[in-house]
């Protein structure tokens, strides 16, 4: 981003098009570079971009260079400048005191090699599967955990009400996040494993599901992000997008008490400017029904009947190999999930004995 | 303002308005409740207002209440929350923890009885005096300190420019501060003793200038508050506004550096929903030659002839009886400010001397 495309970003949320209208943005995408590098570039028209290994990306021609005000940043995109936002500390604190800017010409598509690049799909990409899916209305669910029976009732329902409105041919994009997620999330690798089964054992329905990643790293930044996440699925097809409570919420850093209102996610996204024409569908709060021993939209006149279970609660049964309830998740899903913390719990054995041999 | 409206103001700066069209909106107008007073309305439907004296002003319809998160309203509108902010510290820190809105209704209009009503005219009073005028242009100018000849030199260089751009009669809107600001400001009051002198001795021209008082606070926050500044006098009927350097801006409160960057107030302005129509014209830095031994445009190429006069610098001479080199400000208007500092200390004095016969 230029400076003009960051400060609209950060005072307005969105940005006004040559053309007169105005796209939502409403989190900078911004390239830091500190005093040295500065200094390396010089009077340069344009830079190039490399990857880890040095190899060109990209080239970002016209270039400005111009202030990295983190306390503003931080204060505008988040409401708050306590200590310990993870976005923050990843990827902003330690960061240069310089933004770098210009026009970006990707010399090709990204590649991780780590695997799943085939489920790195871009905008075009996805308008093209929906295309060929002949899809009438394409709905995307936004998420960074494992998918459990709840998340699945709630898209097989969307699916269902989407019917009942006429469409004849509803597609899910499931959009799993696919960069920085803080330390306690499950890692992308493995989610991916957990997604496939539950697609393998019908959970969601493969013919009606794309599963894809969207690369961009989590801000945990609640209303101020949901809204990025809209328009990134709005721009790659979908036109149906499901919130829930708190979308990209969390707990405050330093205070007890979660970072933002449960509501304002939702309201926020319905207001925002550049996505009038986004279609929300509430998100529909289920939990296990004891009665049935299954998952269920939560029913107010019978609490006593129900159960949440929250995520810090699943790792928690995953981590000491416990089973949920029968019918939280399709017994593949949460075997991926068990394995996963095994893994850890292994690794974590492991550098233990090293340490052990070293001091020895 | 309703909580929709709140959200909107914090983070699109703009509101969308029955009719679609968006109207710029940066700074949350709402008022505190505590806890006892929230139980006090309980459910009712509707509210009364009432002044210091506990006269009826107003009536709040269809209220609703709802959470006043200080931390995010505070990041969101400064982006900072370092400890300091005057604004914050006077109306917000202490005030309650729910915000009430609704649908006002003002009895009459408000009158302070401080002898300076007659300079408080409404949007629609300015328009028509405005309009008595025969005026084809208004510029708006903003200020919250004493004019000196720079300002002056300013304003008259801006009629000029807008005569020769065809206008025949531009008429200036002089628009004083009126509200709360920080402990060193001059004092309303003062200020506008020593606005008339500058008309009474012509240094501005009493028949093209309106002078009034905007009766906000002053909130000090920089980029976010130069929209509210700009879109407040374009209701009052100026279409044309003057932006300075760092306009609403200070010092960081806790950090030795400006709060804000100096260009960026000019820049978000230019860019702010709502007010795409606003002319705004840029302020050209005015200093004291001392060659000429008057204020003039600051002349890059001989900086050694300029001398600049912050207004700490100007508050510090009047408050010793020391006068600023002549051609600075007007005598009249000078004598003013010293017989405002003059006040102030003899109450100093005063309030020393009865303490000192309590403590003996």
């Amino acid at each position: 981003m230029r400076e003009s495309e960051f400060l609209q970003a950060l005072h307005f949320n969105s940005i006004r098009c040559g053309d007169g209208s105005v796209a939502n943005m409403s989190v900078p995408v911004v390239l830091a570079v500190d005093d040295e590098k500065r200094g390396e570039i010089g009077g340069c028209e344009r830079v190039v971009l490399v990857d880890g290994e040095d190899r060109p990306v990209a080239i970002l021609n016209g270039i400005e260079i111009y202030k990295h005000n983190k306390e503003e940043r931080i204060a505008r995109t988040w409401g708050t400048t306590a200590r310990g936002l993870p976005y923050v500390e990843e990827a902003i604190t330690n960061a240069g005191d310089w933004l770098i800017g210009g026009d970006l010409e990707v010399i090709e598509p990204i590649k991780y090699n780590d695997g799943l690049d085939q489920y790195r799909l871009s905008p075009a990409e996805l308008r093209e599967e929906f295309s060929r899916r002949n899809a009438d209305a394409v709905f995307a669910f936004q998420l960074r955990n494992p998918v459990h029976n709840g998340h699945a009732l709630l898209m097989n329902d969307t699916r269902r009400r989407l019917l009942e409105m006429g469409y004849k041919n509803p597609i899910l994009l499931l959009h799993p996040l696919g960069g920085y997620t803080k330390a306690d999330d499950v890692p992308l690798e493995w989610r991916m494993k957990q997604h496939e089964k539950v697609l393998e054992e019908g959970v969601l329905n493969p013919e009606t599901t794309v599963v894809a990643i969207f690369p961009s790293p989590m801000h945990y930044a609640g209303p101020t992000e949901v809204q990025w996440h809209a328009k990134a699925r709005i721009n790659a097809g979908a036109n149906f997008y499901i919130v829930g409570r708190d979308p990209a919420g969390m707990s405050h850093p330093t205070e007890k008490r979660d970072l933002y209102d449960a509501d304002h996610g939702k309201k926020v996204l319905s207001m925002a400017p550049g996505l009038e024409k986004l279609n929300i569908l509430p998100f529909r709060v289920a939990a296990y029904d004891k009665t049935q021993g299954k998952m269920d939209f939560f029913d107010p006149s019978r609490p006593q009947d129900f159960l949440f279970i929250s995520g810090t609660k699943m790792r928690t049964l995953a981590k000491n190999r416990e089973n949920p309830p029968d019918g939280f998740m399709c017994p593949g899903g949460w075997k991926v999930l068990v394995e996963y913390y095994d893994s850890v719990a292994a690794a974590s054995g492991e550098s233990k004995k090293v340490l052990e041999t070293i001091q020895a």
